[in-house]
């Protein structure tokens, strides 16, 4: 009798050490989809969410020329694409396509992000393969399916120009060349930053948000979204591996464009890895991600909750994180971007 | 010890139970989000898919009445928007925007579905509250974020016009009214059928479609795509649940028109389903779903696996439903849709 009721007892134990087994198994922690959910490179360290500098004061009439040549069509191969074609100011600093479309309608294969605010960026494109904006804004010139030319063919167009001669001997002494083209362009961009009503409300104004978008901001933080997405940009001051808790590409057909960092470095771990970007005007530059794949706002923070952070966001959150999203909406000169 | 060995088999017995118990609760069927993934309402039955029938002969004077009714602005509030600017020919018969823009610049709260092959559809809006092409030609006219006008606000506009009145006088009888001009644009909207590779390939023309393509049509008749995409335009034959096997709202905010044909009804068993949109032509009218939330077809693709069938498909699956998706875009008129 004693013995059956210990073997009860054991029976009891071992139901029990089984049960905690599973139910630990089941309730064990979320891991990376493929390897370790580390964020690369923090070029910056863990900055705070900070508020736009003013604009830098720099030299007038290098800045009107730098303008003029962002305008200028004839940085491409037929005289079609100039670099708000695709960095339109109507359509907050970028195009509303998926992906751009080039010379004699030539698509490319990430989707073009806003020019606003670009300049405060640590590095340039998707994969960063530009560490300036000068080396950047050359890169759309060359790119064949984009401006599809070259400084030979794009030189003698401008110096055909007398203005453009008579501009670029004034500023450079070396007159107009790849290098003095990019380092206009380059001033120019400097001064498109955009604050907006968030800038304010980290100055103080409690005012400048409204309560939902506060909501928003503190679930913004809680979530977790601000470890990459911080600094002055709100992004645009690391990379981080697309599908750091859920595997974004294993249903996406494979594509060169996903490869992201991995195609600059050729390193393993950059595989999928891109530059997080920054979130200022977000409301106003759909469609998202580097793939262009999605339209709406609402669908990105639910994708980046279920893909970044392993939750699935609520309706209500949602809701709350695009309100202060829109917060984000800012001004270029006086203009409400849109 | 008989009884010591009697315990071990005991608590062995207990341990294979439990285990098959967890086993089976882990490995259970997936259930729909919420209730019943029944199809709702097949008022045609379960059809095949099927070529395109021919343009039907309709008469050529109605149907150019029609034409013109169909690009003319006058039917709209302040003469900005016309059926045209949402269904544009140049965007697949809609106007890739999320959700389309009326006067004064107001957003509807769905995406506007193109035009092309709208008549073969069992009924028409995203909701089906229209039975009919003239039904639901004067929606558009008499809603606020669309047209903001009423028939009394156009027929004088139109009565105005000397070559209205005269095609009015020699077709109608009764002369300008708001049946007669939706009947001349639904006349015109019968003749707006768009066969393409697809329709030579169901009619036995095997070189029609490329290996890749072939590959996606069985890929979407094995995965059940076929099971509400089906019939002349794959789809627009039933309605059913966004969310079948998934909850697609869950994260999403709320909002009337995710409610779908609930707003019609009013029944229960009839929130967030929808209208099984066609497919023919889908490659050409992003964005995608009824919030115009999904700008690619790969997303769209992979969401549908996700929220209808419950499975995440492959890269590989996604490529080749998606290039199949492509074969679907027809030509109107010889002039290929884009």
């Amino acid at each position: 009798m004693k013995l059956r009721i210990l073997s009860v007892a054991t029976a009891a134990t071992l139901l029990v050490a089984v049960a905690f087994v599973f139910v630990a198994w089941i309730e064990r922690p979320r891991k990376p989809s493929e390897s370790p959910a580390v964020t690369v490179g923090e070029p910056w360290g863990r900055q705070p969410i900070l508020p736009l500098p003013p604009v830098p004061d720099l030299p007038a009439e290098k800045v009107a020329l730098g303008e003029r040549l962002f305008f200028d069509k004839r940085l491409s191969a037929d005289d079609t694409i100039a670099c708000a074609s695709c960095h339109d100011f109507a359509r907050g600093g970028a195009d509303r396509l998926p992906r751009s479309v080039g010379v004699g309608g030539r698509t490319g294969n990430v989707n073009a992000p806003t020019v606003f605010n670009a300049a405060l960026q640590f590095a340039q494109f998707w994969d960063g393969r530009a560490a300036t904006l000068e080396e950047q804004a050359a890169g759309p010139v060359h790119n064949p399916v984009e401006m599809a030319s070259s400084w030979e063919q794009v030189i003698p167009k401008l110096r055909a120009d007398a203005g453009y001669r008579e501009a670029f001997a004034r500023l450079y002494p070396q007159g107009i060349s790849g290098a003095t083209i990019v380092d206009a362009i380059a001033a120019y961009e400097r001064t498109l930053l955009t604050p907006s009503r968030f800038d304010r409300y980290l100055r103080g104004d409690e005012g400048a948000l409204d309560a939902l978008e506060k909501t928003g901001y503190r679930r913004f933080l809680d979530f977790g979204c601000a470890s990459c997405h911080q600094g002055r940009l709100l992004g645009g001051n690391m990379y981080q591996r697309f599908g750091v808790l859920g595997d974004y590409f294993g249903s996406r057909p494979a594509s060169e464009a996903n490869l992201g960092r991995y195609n600059v470095t050729g390193r393993e771990e950059d595989r999928h890895v891109f530059k997080v970007p920054g979130l200022r005007n977000v409301a106003v530059t759909a469609p998202y991600f580097h793939d262009g794949s999605v339209a709406s706002l609402e669908e990105a923070v639910i994708l980046m909750g279920r893909y970044q952070l392993g939750r699935e966001l609520s309706g209500q959150d949602v809701t709350a994180i695009v309100a202060f999203l829109h917060s984000l909406t800012g001004e270029w000169q006086g203009e409400v971007l849109r």
